[in-house]
Formats: structure tokens, C-alpha cells, sequence
């Protein structure tokens, strides 16, 4: 079939969007027809060519949110006009990760995946007969993909996939690495670094979770009132004197938990430092630059503090992004306050340039 | 009374062993008489002048084992008569931190101790009507102490306490990183950074965890051998390549625990690139030099490695250190291979040399 897609030609350029084709899926692979589709920083990240991993041309976009169109052979866990949010981490549930309980990280397709191949080491995009190569497994930048079952999420057909997108990716590794990674007690006080996408899912999650105080750390007033909204009891502007402060609020111990959602390794260490001694646990969820090194004082560790990070929030995809709708559906999670434009697949370089100039928190593309 | 003790007079000097003057315990406390006392790093570390926190002059010592002579007031926990181990790392069961089940730090004497008093702000020890300060609160380079009772092990009267002795420090610390701070699982891969006292208690401590796989590494041939002897599988010299070798015999993953027991910041590093993509979890027990920093690469912690680091091994002294004799008396652990010279309280700055030379593993000071 042919379809429109946003095709990273070449780094550091505008994305083009031309007419591809698109083969069906083959067995364990599903059609999906794209509804909505979130820009993520790491689409940007990836056109920009600093991403050592990065290849051209490919079809971004990875925040989907469709409705399975058809499957391919043998598949059993989607079938035509299941709602579905698109999974750039996959669950097999059967490789050893996915089966000991500990990590949400799946090996089952990781290699092919990462090289920008279906499952059986082939594409379904083309263009004149040349194949491209896909993106994160999802390359939702379209009005239609294919991909692996195990990377669809079926969710309730009673969320609109204008929201439900957002748990593909920002939001769900926000809200996990609260909920499922750190798994916070109530009653607990929180920091979160950032009030970006992630650092407000991570806010809203360690409400969900019960803690008594979250504060949220970010240079932008303008985030900060939206940390508010989602919960923060406190809002701190970002600077070096922030775990100073932290240390003073918290009779000279800290915070039981903190979460770094900005990428940048000084505030890295800044959450490093304003965990709590004896039993403090600091969640690392931004992505630091190539080279760049988080430097931890091993007197912080040997005292007591922790540290971890989360790939995805530590979301199962499969079973948990569904579980995350419905909290959406139930009224817990004020998704469309993160959704600040709404722009056409024609507008997507917009959506990056939004972005940029950090011009609200989200931009969602409506498929026709 | 009277008593003898090696006494820090200057730092970077020979100890001096001199008469002083014990006064008796006050409420809370116990009068101790040792019967022997290891010699540990951390004494020779603070009569170095290294570390900016210490003090002299001062009684140094901390590894000891004794028996009650005479108790204070309202003392309910020990009687005279009782085998104890000394506690540099207090449990008085009712501080937020004992209460919460999360650390065994405990914060009751915290200040005091760190500042060389006794709860009550005064010292039992002096010399010519002058005080003397008390180290770790514990000061067992001394024919008798006097110490709070919540930092006293009461132990089995069976075990010999020229043996017991160790459990006050590095033994308990590398047991107890393996079995209460890590708590290994059955079937795991463990590599222990490391073979002096610390990382020996960490092989054994996996071992009694039902590791599968124990990978120790050290310089010292000699010192791989007493590894193999407390249950390592496999030894290996130190090196740069000793991440790479880990990767390579597992599969690209990396180990289920790594523990390191050298306070370099170099091996540190090594350890956390050691741990297993998704759940590795690595334990820092040694002790880092004044403001060196552990570099962490990020993605190690986003992909799903832990960084945890353990003082006194995690151990609630006072309900985990009999626990350990009772594993020693069972011969589960073989505390006799440990010590390799055996010297009196005239002899203690052998006992340091012996340390600087690495000859051996742990002197133990017998009191007549």
C-alpha cells in the first residue's frame, strides 16, 4: 500500500514528507493505522544527526497511538480494530528478561530493531523499490506501520488515541519510573529534576503512589505552575543551591526519593545528592550526552543512598501501558494538559521546532 | 581503674601504649574487657592523619571482642558475664532509622560518637585528670572499654572471641554486603572486586547465598588463593580487562551482582560496568579517598544497572552479628583462615605494618 510518511532524508534537515510503500505484515506482525502520533525529543535527537546510532533515510515517530488494520500469520494478541499504542520497547514475554520478573528491558528483537529492521531482519517501507529502514520499531511518522505484536499495547477503545499516544513514550517513562521502577511509598517525599514531559509523569506518578511531598525543580516558571497542576506540593526554581535547600527541608537527611528528568549530568548529581541518607533511592530517567558521566561520591553510597534508572519508566508495555490508560480513564492522569498543540503530519518539522524553542510540553499530530 | 591501651598521641606516629584512667559506666553503658581486638584499616587510616575527621590524642581500635565486666544503669540488653562484639555501627531499635526496616544506620549517638564522646557528651577515658576522647565509640585498643550498650553484639559464649572479634568490622561488612544489603540470589553470577577481609567476607557471603558463580579479583595470587578457599569458583587477576572478560562469559550481559571491596575509585567503575544489563546491582564497600568521585557512563544506570553502596555490610549489629557467630560456630564460615597474625597489645604497630605490607589478612591483638 502506499502510504505518507515523514522521512528523515538526511541529518540536520527538515524532515520530508513523501509517499512511501508499505508491505503487509508479515507472520507476528500487525498493520496499524496511525490516528496520532506524539513528537518526542527523541525523534528530534535522532534528525539531528548527534546520535551516534542514528541512520537515513527512516521514517521517525515512535509516540503512536492507531487501530490495527490487519495481521499477519500466527498473531494472537491484537486483531483488526483493537486500539493500540505503539511500544518502541517491546514485551515477548518470553525471552529471559521478559520472564524474570526484573527488568522491563526485552532482548527478543533488541538487535534487529536497534539496526532498523522487522523482526526477521527485513523492512516493510520502501520507495521505488529501494527498502528503508525503520525507526525504534515504529516509525509512526505515518498514516500507516507495521509492527511486531509484541510492540502493540491494546488499550481500552474508550480513550481517544489523541491521548493515549503519549503513553508510548514521555509519559508512561514519567509516570513509571515513579510507580513502577522506584515504586514510591506513600507518605514519602519526593524531588523531581525537570518539568519536562518525563518530569511531570514522574510527578503525577509519585502522587498516584501517595507521597505526602513532591517537589518539582525546573528553570521555567511556566512548567512549574503545570507541575502544580499535576500534583507538585512544592515548585523550586532550578540552580545549585536546589540540594542545599533539599538537605535544610529535610532535617539535613534528604529526600526518599528523587528523579532526574532533564538529561544534563550536574543535576544528575544534584539528585544523586539530595537523596536521602540510609535509604534514599535516585532514578535517573533523562539521557545524557555521548561521553558524559554521572560523578557520585562513593561516601553518599556507602551512607545509604541508591542508585538506579529507567528505560521506558520500567513500563512492562504490554501490560501496563494499558493499566496506565485506564487510570487515564478513571480521571487520574489530566493527560490533554500535557497536549499543548495539535499539528498535521505536513507540520511535523513545527513540532520539533515547538520543541526547541520549548514552547509548551507536547505536540500530538492528528492523522486525517 | 587502670587500664593499658594504645593511644594515638600524634598523627602519623607510632602508637604509644600507656596506662590511662577507665572511668565506670553510667547509665546506658557497659564496662567491657577485651579478650582480643582485630586491626583494621580504619585505625590505621585515622592515626595516618588522613582522614580530616579525626583526632588525637585518642584509643584506637574498634574490632572487639569481650566479655561484660560491669554494666550501668538501666542497662537490660547485657549482664555481667556476656561474650559481646563491639558495635562501631550502633542498633538502638528506636530511631526513625532502626524503626524503618530500611537501613542500619543508626542516628541515635551519631553526633557523639563521630565527635568521640559517649552519648552523654563526656569520655570515661583520661589521662592525668585529662580527657581522652573515645574512637568510633568504641576504642578497644585497651585492656577494658567503656561503651554504650546498644553498641554492644551479645554473642554466643561458645565462640571463641579471639574469632568473634572480626564480626565487629570488615567480616560483617563483606558478609553482610553479599547476604543483607544485596541479598544475592540463589543461582546468580557475583564478581567481588577485591580479596582482602572485606571482599573474603563478600565471596563468603555469596557462597552462603547460593550464588553459582563466584568470580573473585585481586592483584595478590596469594590472596585468590584464600578466595578459592572461602568459595570462589573462578580468580581472576586484576586488571583493565577485567569488564571485558566479564561481558565476554556472560553472554554480553554482564554479572547479577558486583561487589567492591578495594576504595578504589577505578575498581568502583569497574564494578558497576560489570553488572548485568537490566538488574545487575552493584555494592560499594570500600572506603573512597577525600573527594574522589565514581564516574558512572548513564545509559549503564538507564539500561537498568543499580549502584548501591553498604556501611558495616548492612548489618543491624545487634541482632545480625550473633546470627553471624551462630553461622561461624555452625561451620558455615571459616573465621580461622582470616587471621594470619596474632600479637599483643605491645605489638600493635606491627600489626599496622604488617597491614601497609599486605602480609596476611588480618592481625588479631590477644589481651592477656
Amino acid at each position: 500500500m502506499r502510504i505518507r510518511a515523514a522521512v528523515l532524508e538526511e541529518f540536520g534537515a527538515p524532515l520530508v514528507v513523501d509517499d512511501l510503500d508499505l508491505d503487509e505484515p508479515k507472520a507476528g506482525e500487525a498493520l496499524v493505522r496511525l490516528v496520532a502520533c506524539g513528537v518526542c525529543h527523541t525523534d528530534m535527537y535522532t534528525a539531528s544527526g548527534v546520535d551516534p546510532s542514528g541512520y537515513a533515510p527512516t521514517v521517525l515517530g515512535h509516540e503512536g497511538g492507531g487501530v490495527v488494520e490487519a495481521v499477519g500469520e500466527a498473531v494472537t494478541s491484537v486483531a483488526r480494530g483493537d486500539h493500540v499504542v505503539t511500544l518502541f520497547s517491546p514485551q515477548c514475554r518470553e525471552c529471559e528478561h521478559c520472564r524474570s520478573g526484573k527488568t522491563n528491558i526485552c532482548t527478543a528483537i533488541r538487535e534487529q530493531q536497534n539496526s532498523g529492521y522487522l523482526p526477521d531482519g527485513t523492512t516493510r517501507l520502501s520507495r521505488d523499490g529501494e527498502p528503508i529502514r525503520h525507526f525504534m520499531g515504529t516509525s509512526t511518522f505515518a498514516e500507516c506501520t507495521v509492527m511486531p505484536e509484541i510492540a502493540l499495547a491494546k488499550v481500552s477503545p474508550e480513550a481517544p488515541l489523541d491521548r493515549a499516544c503519549l503513553f508510548a513514550c514521555g509519559l508512561s517513562t514519567g509516570l513509571g519510573a515513579a510507580m513502577y521502577k522506584a515504586e514510591v511509598e506513600p507518605g514519602s517525599t519526593c524531588v523531581v529534576f525537570g518539568a519536562g514531559m518525563v518530569g511531570l509523569g514522574a510527578v503525577a506518578g509519585c502522587l498516584l503512589r501517595g507521597a505526602e511531598r513532591i517537589v518539582a525543580v525546573d528553570p521555567s516558571e511556566e512548567r512549574l505552575a503545570m507541575a502544580r497542576h499535576h500534583g507538585a506540593t512544592d515548585t523550586w526554581a532550578a540552580g545549585p543551591d536546589v540540594v542545599d535547600r533539599v538537605l535544610d527541608e529535610t532535617g539535613g537527611f534528604g529526600a526518599d526519593y528523587t528523579f532526574e528528568a532533564t538529561g544534563r549530568v550536574d543535576v544528575m548529581r544534584q539528585a544523586v545528592e539530595s537523596a536521602r541518607m540510609g535509604w534514599g533511592l535516585c532514578t535517573i530517567a533523562g539521557v545524557a550526552g555521548r561521553g558524559e558521566t554521572l560523578d557520585v561520591v562513593p561516601r553518599l553510597l556507602i551512607t545509604g543512598r541508591r542508585v538506579c534508572g529507567a528505560s521506558f519508566g520500567g513500563v512492562r508495555g504490554r501490560d501496563q501501558v494499558p493499566e496506565l490508560v485506564d487510570r487515564y480513564l478513571a480521571g487520574d492522569i489530566d493527560v490533554d494538559a500535557f497536549i499543548s498543540h495539535r499539528i498535521t503530519l505536513d507540520e511535523v518539522n513545527r513540532g520539533f521546532e515547538l520543541m526547541e524553542a520549548q514552547d509548551g510540553v507536547r505536540s500530538v499530530i492528528a492523522f486525517d
